[in-house]
């Protein structure tokens, strides 16, 4: 595992974005600023976790043909979307993002509001697309506004640390990362012709892998190499935000990542099907530097 | 006319205020900050202008029972959104709306940016109840994305007045406000079983209504009396915005709503169906102060 198997997730990121790609506007025109700046905010990189992870848990179940990509397109402008507008000044006010500057650094604060706005209803639209011959309408959408309001409550946890809870952070990484992570496995899941049980499987796989997922992030906030990450460490102390790893310790954190990520093996582990590029991906969220 | 279709129309916006109160969320539990940011940018009034249409072009063509109501619950969450949006400092920087403080002025701005992205979520979810059961799929969703365009080349247009075009205020008010009295209009038609060119008829109603509404807007802007209209006129001219009336004078701009909107009725009288409140609405809009 380690190396190889990030290189193959790097693989299959370049063949997601491919996807992705197609399924963005083309930019011409008088709106092309905006075209610009949703192209720009899509492609400039990523682990492209998400629709990874549609396209593993599709594959896993049998899933054949091109169903799934356009919603591995819109799950990642959703995505986008939601970090176009996490990275404005009036939210986190990041000005750098995986190395690269931000949207609204690039394009201005407005066009980055806007951008994000357009990737979200690009987004619906996208995957709309697929609503005339396929049975999956309202997984996506009824997760994605989940999201929001984990974001919500991050952002008010921020303005008021005291009421800050642990039970507060579990709900916040539940609907902030979480509700998206099981969106995207659930929907490959149910594309793929899974049953409703195995569905209710890989929810809590993607559930456990999603908290897993955020707490290791906290974890690279503060232990991360910053030429990796693309971004400087240390942000959460700088904006006093309390994170998992505030009310654990680095130590526990840790090993709730381990445990929460063999918990989510051994459930996938007790399907009838395989897929051991599924398996080492999750494995190796717990080791990734970035 | 004149007072009786005010009042009328506002005993229609109360009605449907009824249905889309029962379409938001409640307010309680962590996230309860965003379900009111929700509810009071929704709840602060306004005509209802878009559902009120599509409720009566429903009538129209002989429309019966509840298909058209999370459509246009849905409708007023898209508008409001984009009216949110809209106001946020990085965009327009109004404090003021309807007489009320805006959404930001109230919540904040990250706030802001997040009720707005929640609306729009939660009109897709809320459209999305009826997907099931009726075949008006892609409709809202398609014209809503050309919205966003539109705001897009408006505030590039600020930025950059040297290129503001007659052409290009066209393109503008065609897709702001256009595409959601077009989709308004549309989606009413065809939920009650209007044949295409019916459907073509009604796009082409209001496409002139949507155009009339926007320049009506701006003569409201340098004429109308702040008091009635529940904010400061002369903002377009302090922004340095070039409007319809820029370009073209008052007077001609005038007779461009007036001629806009006969051309509108003189469509619909066309059709085998009779909706007189309809009428009276689209040749109440000449003459709005408000």
């Amino acid at each position: 595992m380690g190396l190889d198997i990030k290189s193959e997730l790097s693989n299959r990121a370049t063949e997601t974005e491919k996807i992705i790609y197609k399924f963005l506007p083309e930019v011409y025109g008088m709106q092309r600023t905006i075209f610009d700046a949703m192209k720009y905010s899509v492609m400039a990189g990523g682990k492209r976790l998400r629709p990874v992870l549609m396209n593993e848990t599709f594959k896993l179940f049998g899933g054949k043909g091109d169903a799934v990509n356009c919603f591995m397109a819109a799950m990642e402008m959703i995505h986008t979307y939601s970090l176009v507008h996490d990275d404005l000044p009036s939210m986190d006010n990041d000005m750098l993002r995986r190395g690269k500057p931000t949207t609204h650094a690039v394009y201005g604060e407005g066009m980055g509001v806007l951008a994000g706005d357009a990737l979200l209803n690009y987004a619906f639209e996208t995957a709309l697309k697929s609503f005339e011959d396929t049975t999956t309408p309202t997984e996506l959408k009824v997760k994605v506004y989940g999201m929001i309001g984990g974001q919500v409550v991050d952002v008010e946890s921020e303005k008021n640390q005291s009421e800050m809870t642990e039970e507060k952070i579990d709900f916040i990484y539940e609907l902030k990362t979480g509700a998206l992570i099981e969106a995207s496995m659930e929907i490959g899941a149910i594309l793929a012709g899974a049953t409703d049980e195995q569905v209710k499987l890989i929810e809590s796989v993607a559930s456990k892998i999603g908290m897993a997922f955020q707490i290791q992030d906290d974890i690279l906030d503060i232990e991360g190499d910053e030429a990796v990450l693309g971004k400087p460490i240390g942000s959460d102390e700088r904006n006093e935000k309390s994170t998992y790893v505030t009310f654990k310790g680095i130590e526990k954190s840790k090993e709730e990542v381990k445990r929460l990520t063999d918990e989510a093996i051994e459930i996938l582990k007790k399907l009838p099907y395989e897929n051991e590029f599924l398996v080492d991906l999750l494995q190796y969220l717990v080791y990734r530097d970035n």
